[in-house]
């Protein structure tokens, strides 16, 4: 994520494109999107810190899956440039006849280098 | 909201159940969880300012509603004690047979006057 002079609904959709591929690709690469301050809640479950969020996602029950985005929402969070994106979309897992809908939203925040990090990260399934 | 000494999840309820309850119930009485800065988008579009904003809520097209909650998550925001309210829900409008899931965001941000108000608020419906 280097495109901090992009405008801002520009960005959100560039970070959502990127996290999602790196997740249904390579999960693990999503370590640089987190910093050891980042809190991920997931399904209700907080987990703080780059490394145990990304021990989280890899040891999800599923080897293989493909999120399709439907809404992407951003607003400027008020502090030192950060942008709130808002997602939902569904999940399709290997094997699994049905996609599951979800809901996320991230707080990125700019770093010095120019590019973003991931704050704050809620996710959420929505059962039908 | 006058909640500052509560923890973190339990004022986070507190403010979800404040909400809809006024938004089911008097939709006018929200404008004094909004100010001059803060920003909704209603299922895409953008709208700023709580005078705005409260029109906006008061012109949707049905009276009466119910909002259910099925989860709310809560974070720090990394911002002057902001927080990060997630919630999702069914929302069941006045005349129709099936409720709608939705998805909305918050960010809190505290008063000098120990309550809170609504910075950021990004709504979704999420279509089956």
């Amino acid at each position: 994520m280097e495109e901090q002079r992009m405008d801002p609904d520009a960005l959100a959709k560039a970070f959502v494109e990127h996290y999602y591929s790196t997740f249904d690709t390579n999960r693990v690469g999503l370590a640089n999107l987190y910093q050891d301050g980042s809190m991920l809640s997931f399904e209700g479950q907080k987990i703080q810190g780059s490394r145990d969020i990304v021990a989280k996602l890899t040891s999800l029950p599923f080897q293989q899956c493909q999120h399709s985005i439907t809404t992407v929402d951003c607003q400027p969070s008020g502090v030192n440039a950060g942008m709130l994106v808002f997602v939902s979309g569904n999940l399709q897992l290997a094997g699994e006849q049905h996609a599951l809908k979800f809901s996320q939203m991230f707080h990125l925040i700019p770093t010095p280098q120019g590019s973003y990090y991931v704050l704050n990260d809620i996710f959420r399934l929505n059962y039908a």
